[in-house]
């Protein structure tokens, strides 16, 4: 690791690198949940006002998450596409679960400079580390509430908002 | 300002205290939007699944914004109450523009040990500074993304969730 990389911040911290893990895997386990909510069928496509069915919300999600962390930790950026698609609730939980194992081993390896580095995403899309992170965490809270609208209309009860143990 | 909070956390920074302010007014513009893309009486009246209108959402928001980053500065809490009611959308995106303004002047006295420093928010719920503004944050984005269904489901287009200029 170099120096670079070991200097703190000119400025004070309001999050640290393994604090916005904990934050986005917390965001992560609800999302996990709320996958499990969902009729089987209903998964793959319910809809209201011809919007994405929620488990193609959830491709979009795991398109963005590893890819995106990975061309953070690397500088290199493969070409932007959405997750491979399945047909099964227990198919779209294991990838879930695969993208978790994947973000805890990637995560320790971006060279803490990153997150405050100007980089190219995917070579579409301008900003530093951590407004692409940011970015792929609001977006799945964003279409994640969305589903939230979904199951109420189908009369479940979604996972609570605030729990993400 | 005391010696502790000039110095720089130990551990490196993804987010200073002005890039997260910054990240939420970017926010706060979009949700100011979709106030602005609801016709008058939807904002006040519409729902699915029996969930809350979008103004009784906003109301939340507000309710818990100023009110959060008040005590996060201080170190006092109020006790927690949603905003003022109001009954039109002028009156709702008034309430807003002036939680923009106190935001933006609240946001340079929180003493930076703060953001990492635990509390009990308004007496109830435990956690620190930062963990506090996420929850904000997280829970405007997560009922603005509900508000979008809502919108698509009248017919209307929303405004982009990217753009947050």
């Amino acid at each position: 690791m170099s120096t670079k990389e070991l200097t703190p911040s000119a400025t004070v911290s309001v999050f640290t690198p393994e604090q916005l893990l904990t934050h986005w895997q917390g965001h992560r386990r609800l999302t996990r949940r709320m996958i499990e909510a969902f009729p089987e069928d209903k998964l793959f496509t319910y809809s209201i006002g011809g919007m994405r069915p929620f488990a193609v919300l959830v491709y979009e999600f795991l398109g963005m998450g590893v890819p995106s962390l990975k061309g953070t930790a690397t500088g290199q950026w493969q070409k932007w596409a959405e997750a491979e698609q399945v047909n099964t609730k227990a198919e779209l939980l294991a990838l879930w679960d695969d993208a978790t194992t994947q973000i805890n081993e990637l995560w320790p390896t971006v060279p803490a400079h990153r997150w405050q580095e100007e980089d190219v995403a995917f070579g579409q899309w301008p900003g530093t580390g951590i407004s692409l992170m940011c970015y792929v965490i609001d977006n799945e809270i964003h279409h994640r509430g969305q589903a939230y609208v979904y199951l109420r209309s189908l009369g479940i009860e979604p996972p609570a908002f605030w729990d993400r143990q």
